[in-house]
């Protein structure tokens, strides 16, 4: 596809087609059925279900064999894109249980769905597609921390101002500055563990809500679906269906809020009046009209998405209120906003390394900077309480009013001449020289401080880098295990296939 | 479409496509992308906009003849469904203009961007877009109340508990609650007329949002386009772009919390329990698995989506917060939300309308369920105030004291007896007879009642109706002149249009 | 009170008690009970409805007479501080039917709650509260339009970049900006005279919510209170009873997101990176700890607040969705919620008009910036549009690739040089000359241009000046004659009870 | 304080004053300053870096006790109610340090900021307090599950419909619905755990947000404040200090939203016309007016928290969301929502363990409602499938019909008749006796089938109580250990001290 554009004349690099997707969401681009996504749970799901029924004997193994043969046969049509849902069938239950149905006669294919319900069965579907969507997204965020990492080491000496308030404040490194974000990602990862901790259960077996006679194997269709165990009550997770989505909805939330803050730092940093970073040509647009622009529309797209994230879970927690007693049809709806969030959160999370992975440090700017706005008077502050032994109140005041003198004076540091006035309006004898006035402000001395956890200094950034290297390193191989849990029950379902097949 | 359902064999009357769409949701059906719904207003924009650069000479005659032949036969391929939106054009403006292009060739389809800016094109197409929903939804409103109204006039002396609490406190009419849900619905269609008045403004002319060095002639444009006239800073409606939508998103979130409260009402009187009302077999669905189930999904569904709205207000609230001077790409997520708002909201509002036209009353449960709880004790009460003159503080005490023995004797009405052994107890002279105790409890009383405004005696009842009734004729007529205003300014554009062509 | 500060030894100005107030929030103050507020209204209610009953012959002169008396005692011990609500009395209503009990008797006293509840003394004293902080609130909004208005006359031909995406596009005015924040906060303003509109109508009588007995005139205690009349049915202002307050929190919702957008612009125009404005020294602070330090925090706590406005808007709304019909009890709940939202919206308001009277401009910073970001490029492209007859998708693709070239010349607009080479590359025969090319960028050219209404131009801004004037005096005269109704409206009561009394 | 009521004389016992308070809410009551309750917290903090600043030399021995002495006579002052905070110093740092100063002279106290900033001692504060007020909850949440599975126990064999939809649809008991509550409640312990795990991490040192040159020992202050370790990034803790009130907030609103299911369940199983549990007068409330009326006003303030609570967690984390790197003001106002929210979450999980252990059970009741709705349905239809081999599908279709034919004969139950003419009907020959089809619907059989994990049967409530046992036991060893562990931190800082004061 040709990408056509009213604007680049300019640009060195045009967006990827990632890109273009990312930013043009839904304006060219329509969402798929909800349930669609579904299918290949709700396929796991009834074979689990079948294979149980027989173990237990309420299928014949005859029925058994049909029902996995018309499973495997839908699947098929599914893979190649040929088993469409039928709107009027409702949902991905009907359409799959009355395809069994044609398929298999009613003989076989009419028993499937004893000893359950729609209820259950959703509430295993959407289990399965949320564990999948937060190991996915758990992989998504430590790779952002890995981008983040990399690119702090090699920017770990570049000074720039630490800003408070929006206001120039102090000395940092923009190596520190990028770990201070991978550090709150690191926080999102733990949440997408959390979730794994205290969802990773099985809901098949609630029928309606309250259980079936039939004397079901719930630990058996665990196994298969890779769960832990079954759910110890069968009525919370029909009550409470909205409460796995919420979970993954704060955790999404939360990350897109760490995302937004590294998307507003990046964009004002980017301004030109900051002009301290440079976003790759592929991650900003131009204007249809103004010749000149180069937009940095991927950020500001990531600080919408949070705020619809906010949104969506707002929603879903409302859903979630005052719910009566078993199933609700409420819960239906969570779905959609759950499965938008997912849709918004999972890119961004990708264009956000690559942003970073690409983003150019303009050096110079940043020193530059750090050289006007009195950014070293808290390190003269520092001094003068450390090695005169004056106490902190006072030296600030000290140095309050010599900022404040050398305001007059259009300098951006203290000055000998005004610091030396103050001190002797103020009486306090300490001896100075116009060389250690200046030295004592001079950025670069933060670099080399002595080791204490979590500072900019060089050695600071050095501890953090490793500390997070190793916590990504562990976080991925329990990751791993994860999801090899997943596909040795996913080969176990295959294997009780194929033996109740033959 | 055969519907086909695992369900319903002992239903009347199954489901209406409608409500099949209504309840089955996003499962089964996708989105389609945002920017095909825009297509018709980006069209009318241009030819305003082609319209009015010509007028000021900016454009020859010539030129604007090509354009406009060249967007009639987009339109014309529109019409057909042979006008796609390309995902690699980013957006409705870009692909409208492109295929202009194309069709007319860069010396004049290249000017029809003189001018203006997607920033001031997609302001305008979302507003004229949001007035016509905005129209829609008030329709939609008045027919909604003009159901409520009509079944009351029917059930006006239908006597029924009035619960505070959730628990019967005393005695209403079923006419009496559905007009107060008119009420509500009443303020919900003054919500969308005020958007009109604060809003049917044309931002065309904003330009990227600081305007532009052509001579324009906004206020030919609003002519054109409907509009009251132009806004009167152009820089406002950009970046407040996030306005107008969260305007309508509020009127349509309060209107769902409306329906939302009539949706509970409904659900609890229908169950078995209260048993007062029984909602049409076409707006119930049965279970998967239980056989005798009846199950009030629309309405729940309905109380699902108001929680969304709530959510999606809040993201779109939260979008357009903070915001910096001018354009910011952050607003074009929140069309999107307002789309999927509007989207769920406009058919609830028809559902509801259905529900109510067809839902049977159980009178004589309503009948004998206040025969029980003690919902005359007020009234008994308020007698004993009026007529022997106690003080309200002591009539009381007396009533909750004859309550308490008569529960004792397992009535759900304070006997004689016990009310005369209080009055003895207490020392309070007053002459009662078993019949005037009974009488002065009796529900019919209510209904006799002189007019009060806004009683549910009849003739309050009747009060409300003819007010009810006077709003929704004036609304309508309102409602009309607007529709008539937008339709002249079309009428308006494709008369000039035609001139120029010539 | 000294203000005692661990900073500030280098301002010209401390801020004021009522901006330290502003700035220390909940932090060093609590919030006293909420109901203290209500008492005047349920005082005003009290006599309302007591000088109604008696005009129903449903109490006796007398009687009335001793209510009254006692009300006034009430009314002058809470003017004297002295009338303490009493936690085990529940609310306002019991502490004064109680204390009113105690000074009267219960013969007299006893009778005051005849024909009433406290379900609609609750509904009554909130919306007299609500509809005082309405005019409140509409007043401080025009105050503050007023000052933008007034401040951007006098900055009405300073120019500065306008900003789309955070980078700098074209050429504005920053008195145009601020008629851009001042159009927003008049639609606010139009937002609270909507809840009059819709709002300003009587609950008392509804009692429990399904009215009572005594034939109450309702129409009378309307006009005793100042309302348009009672509602039209009494079920719905008890089952809707959030939605005033909804209405309420929504309008100021989207007052503080207006103020929001202009603190966050003015907290990066302060910046001594943009270095554009400078916030006058009584609307900074400083820090605890770095000498030179001078935060706009006043603009920060706006921004939260505006967060905390839309989180407690979505509580509201929430508490109002789904519920059954009649009185429920979690309304009480959201007084809580309106009450903080007010207490945070009002002050707001008054310190962003003081800080928008005191903030000093650097014009020449301003005027800088646009000489250096290529702001000029849409101008130069508009002229090639304009006169020379170019398409624009023609001369953007020109200007586009000049500003390329001009870039690596390091200049901050398009150099004759570049232009030339382009338009040669390109093969474009159009007559520049060097002087041309500068002359067409020069910013100063958008001042004079003729009348279009809203453009940043000197008669643009002067259009929208009048206009805004206009609608700023028909306001608030519409505010005044609302306030003298119910002034007017309280006289009236104040006559009746001394008739009563004699 | 003596109680005074308008109602009650029919009540057997009055709320308690805890009630009274909890209903009362912000009615009568004020809140306090927020920094009030950061007190204790900040002196620990103060202790702590103060001997930190001593064992690194920054501070001599002599300083660093008088020092502590000073702060000791502050929280002596404190614990006499006689420290009160001073507006005019803005908040609680400043306010000890200024009393601190005032006390230790310039020399000493002025010394005592030394390597911090009010950044760092608040960011502190607020999670030592938070740290608290999570165990608080944990300890609240496990003593609700306990009174939960006590009563589940004693009512494990009580029968009552188990609803679906609002409908009846099949059977369970009431123990078992009080373990779907229990075991959703688990998870929100879960929640609070999962807090501790990420935010248990020391912020001090981080001074402004981005160190400092002074060599702190961040290690040995964490100890004595009882965190794991220092934060490994001191900008992260800074920017996203919003972050740990956030997690508390969400954790605190998804328990709100149980305990509302919970709520709603009750409220509406205790209407008259569910009428199967009764809540004890100490939880109910009469009207003002109505004498007969007992209402659940504590369930109903229940949901209005569970909502406000949605509504604040929504603005804290809009207030987080798009920050700018460092220190933003904004923060300081999450402080005063997630206060509100812990202050309104504490006693409702107290509130509700009350109301669980005293309500009481309408066996009869529930069991007469069984016997109507067709409960037993699908017990009926799962024997067919069972018992006769027939698919579930015709088996549903079967009973489907034989409910509607009941119907018509006015029955609860599928009647033999019917279901024996759908037989016959259908061609469908299965051996029925009416003895049969009476006992496959009869509720008790669902309790004494075979152990499947969650069921509502005996043995599956059996194994559900144990299973919580074991959890409720592990948590708490689990909570008092890290009770000690800071509990020892407080005793070493302590010890500390005494050390450094001889």
């Amino acid at each position: 596809m040709k990408v056509v554009k009213l604007w680049g004349a300019r640009f060195e690099a045009l967006p990827s087609q990632e890109i273009i997707d990312f930013l043009s969401g839904r304006d060219v681009k329509g969402t798929p059925p909800c349930d669609e996504r579904l299918i290949p749970y709700d396929l796991w799901g009834n074979r689990a279900h079948a294979l149980m029924l027989c173990r237990q004997n309420i299928l014949s193994r005859q029925e058994t064999k049909r029902i996995l043969k018309g499973l495997r046969e839908i699947e098929k049509l599914h893979d190649e894109g040929r088993f469409r849902l039928d709107p009027a069938k409702e949902d991905v239950h009907s359409n799959i249980e009355s395809k069994l149905i044609d398929r298999t006669g009613m003989e076989s294919g009419g028993k499937i769905h004893t000893g359950r319900s729609r209820n259950d069965q959703i509430a295993l579907d959407i289990r399965l597609y949320l564990r999948e969507e937060v190991l996915d997204l758990t992989e998504r965020v430590f790779a952002l921390i890995a981008a983040l990492v990399e690119k702090a080491e090699l920017h770990r000496s570049v000074l720039m101002p630490g800003y408070t308030h929006h206001q120039q404040a102090t000395v940092t490194t923009f190596g520190h500055l990028l770990l201070s974000f991978a550090e709150a990602l690191w926080r999102d990862g733990e949440r997408f563990f959390h979730w794994m901790a205290i969802f990773n259960r099985n809901p098949l077996g609630a029928a309606a809500g309250y259980g079936t006679l039939f004397h079901l194997d719930r630990a058996f269709t665990s196994r298969l679906l890779g769960f832990e165990g079954p759910t110890e009550n069968v009525t919370d997770p029909i009550t409470q269906r909205w409460e796995a989505e919420v979970e993954l909805a704060y955790a999404a939330t939360v990350t897109m809020n760490h995302l937004s803050s590294i998307a507003q730092t990046f964009i004002l940093l980017s301004t030109r009046e900051f002009d301290m970073i440079r976003l790759d040509d592929r991650h900003c647009t131009g204007s249809s009209i103004m010749p000149q622009k180069r937009n940095p529309d991927c950020l500001e797209v990531v600080k919408a998405k949070a705020s619809l994230a906010q949104g969506l879970l707002s929603g879903l927690l409302s859903t979630g209120r005052a719910l009566f007693m078993g199933y609700n049809r409420e819960t239906q709806w969570t779905k959609y906003g759950i499965m938008d969030l997912v849709d918004e959160t999972k890119p961004t999370l990708s264009v956000m390394r690559e942003i970073v992975q690409l983003l150019q440090v303009n050096e110079a700017q940043m020193f530059d900077k750090i050289q006007q706005a009195f950014v070293g008077a808290t390190s003269l502050m520092e001094w003068m309480v450390d090695t005169c032994g004056l106490p902190l109140r006072q030296a600030k005041t000290v140095v309050e009013k010599a900022v404040k003198g050398s305001e007059v004076e259009k300098e951006g540091k203290v000055t000998y001449r005004s610091l030396e006035r103050v001190l002797r309006e103020m009486k306090i004898k300490i001896p100075i020289t116009p060389g250690e006035v200046d030295q004592r402000q001079a950025p670069q001395s933060i670099l080399d401080q002595p080791f204490v956890t979590g500072m900019p200094s060089k050695r600071g950034v050095q501890g953090n880098l490793l500390s997070l290297r190793a916590r990504i390193k562990h976080g991925r191989a329990r990751l791993i295990r994860m999801r090899k849990g997943i596909q040795k029950a996913r080969a176990l379902t295959m294997k009780a296939e194929r033996q109740r097949m033959h």
